[in-house]
């Protein structure tokens, strides 16, 4: 028997206390005042939020364990400051955290980055340590475009980025690469901007040679890996016009791809071309997707379904549900491991 | 007996005196100064470009027809301003005139406009109507981004494109969605802008209403629709939470996919989830990926084989090589009918 773990829950259904708070902040930091202090918020309130939502929907589903992070289009790095960004990520992930101490038998944390254009990693660093180190979360979403929309950061092979990953390394967690709401007109957020992130971050990988450097490094990229196993043979071919070596070696012992991909034969073709041990089971729920298929009468973020329909081995399956989310998140397997799962 | 049509060609291998004033035309502009005059580029030289490649890859494979364009990369909208891209963009369609006049059996052309950042589409109407009235080419590429890389122009259904849809609309000529070369570092051109690009693209339509406006607008989104068919789920299901008509009725009367997908899985998903009707025979040839994949011992941008071995119907199988390209470029079809095709 094994644990069917979401690598991929956002927390969606926050209380409406903290949403509230983030608009009084934003508001604040236009005027040039501070925010006001944030509101008390009970146990009652966050179980309720949960317990009709998340919980509810795995328990439903069959899933019994997520990895939970703030809410992605909320994160908004591009909104205020440093300062601003830092505050609202304290809020967001204590909340998680809140979540997880609620539900330890089926949340488990991985915060979001106070990151900002044009800042350096230094709070984004100390936020994921405090949170690891102290919060008990195992992973952090790292935004690759903290500008909203108009990919104006370096690549994430950018010596940059290297101390957030040495950080990374020290601590053990993995990353999923994940932007955040668009402020580009021309970008809608789930449709667009989060499918287009996912593919370029794929091929910035291919060009650098990020691995070699840092072998233990680990990245989630999250949508079924956006466009990049339909076009699968492009990106192998593009590896051997750029010399690079073949992406099993080059990339893919460092990659995980989620199956946040809404219909079946796109499961279809993820499972077909990546191998098993490169994807995680996630749904994105409660997501970007909210409705019924009128073609399955399911749910389309209902991933798990998918999965289970897909015409592969047992081992593999069980690697996709559990196994390979415990090897890209060693301090998720420890603590299973120590409730004896 | 039909004709096999490869809807996606570029001049890839234009002659090098072309290729050298291009970038003489870049040089006068940043000194200040007028670009030397257009070099002569004989017969011989450009029959000697097409014969050794397209010509030879087209017959070893199996094609008959190629619609064919100015290399996508090299469009370089974001260079220089309207006068240079409008000078670039006269000589790069008059060669590819000449290349549709030395070879008319198999090639007709398809012209790029001379789009420029924050200039209007004065221009590219001027050179649409040229291209098609006199010189006989049956379509365009449009640039989604002329800017090279942060998507900064509106959204693909703002009006400030409809002078050019219009003209589009009476000269009766679809257009392909093409992003040109990236002057982003993070997004490397054929790997991630292109994909990317044409995914942006798509989610544009969803959430516009373009077609109710332009019944007759036409539009081909390229590399076999970005990562549309992978999430076309998610994309059904966003259609669905925007309240939008169904994507059949939506979008997919106006909007065809190519198959410019380099890998058999890629392509039985294009055509699992994409009615036939709405896909067009491409290869993008020669272009993106030029390599010989490892694992079939063919070119990955030999995509006849792909729709070959797809289980369809053969009228599926002729829709896609020869019939859908007809309706999309009725001005192809006259000019193949009256040659008795």
């Amino acid at each position: 028997m094994t644990q069917i773990i979401d690598c991929h829950g956002h927390y969606t259904t926050a209380p409406e206390p903290h949403n509230k708070w983030r608009e009084a902040q934003k508001a604040a930091f236009k005027a040039g005042g501070a925010p006001p202090a944030y509101p008390a918020i009970s146990d009652d309130e966050i179980r309720e939020t949960i317990e009709t939502n998340q919980l509810r929907l795995i328990r439903e589903r069959g899933a019994d364990h997520t990895i939970f992070s703030p809410r992605a289009s909320a994160m908004a790095h591009h909104v205020g400051d440093q300062a601003v960004s830092e505050a609202w990520s304290i809020h967001c992930n204590n909340l998680i955290a809140r979540v997880a101490g609620l539900f330890p038998e089926t949340f488990t944390g991985v915060c979001m980055l106070p990151q900002s254009p044009g800042a350096d990693l230094t709070a984004s660093i100390r936020e994921l340590r405090r949170c690891v180190e102290e919060l008990g979360f195992i992973g952090c979403n790292l935004n690759p475009d903290p500008g909203g929309g108009h990919f104006r950061s370096p690549p994430l092979t950018d010596e940059s980025w290297f101390p957030l990953y040495e950080a990374m390394c020290e601590l053990d967690v993995p990353a999923m690469i994940h932007v955040s709401g668009s402020c580009n007109p021309g970008l809608h957020a789930t449709g667009a901007y989060y499918i287009a992130a996912d593919t370029i971050a794929f091929m910035q990988l291919i060009e650098g040679d990020l691995f070699a450097r840092f072998p233990a490094l680990r990245f989630i990229i999250p949508h079924g890996g956006g466009a990049v196993p339909y076009h699968w043979g492009r990106y192998r071919g593009l590896a051997d016009m750029l010399k690079k070596p073949a992406l099993a070696d080059h990339v893919m012992n460092n990659v995980w791809f989620d199956t946040c991909v809404y219909h079946q034969p796109g499961i279809d073709l993820l499972a077909r071309v990546i191998d098993s041990k490169n994807i995680l089971f996630g749904s994105e729920m409660v997501g970007a997707v909210r409705g019924i298929d009128p073609e399955t009468g399911q749910y389309f973020d209902d991933t798990k379904r998918y999965v289970d329909a897909l015409p592969i081995s047992d081992e593999a399956r069980a690697a996709i549900f559990a196994g390979n989310a415990r090897r890209v998140f060693p301090r998720l397997d420890a603590k299973l491991t120590a409730r004896g799962l």
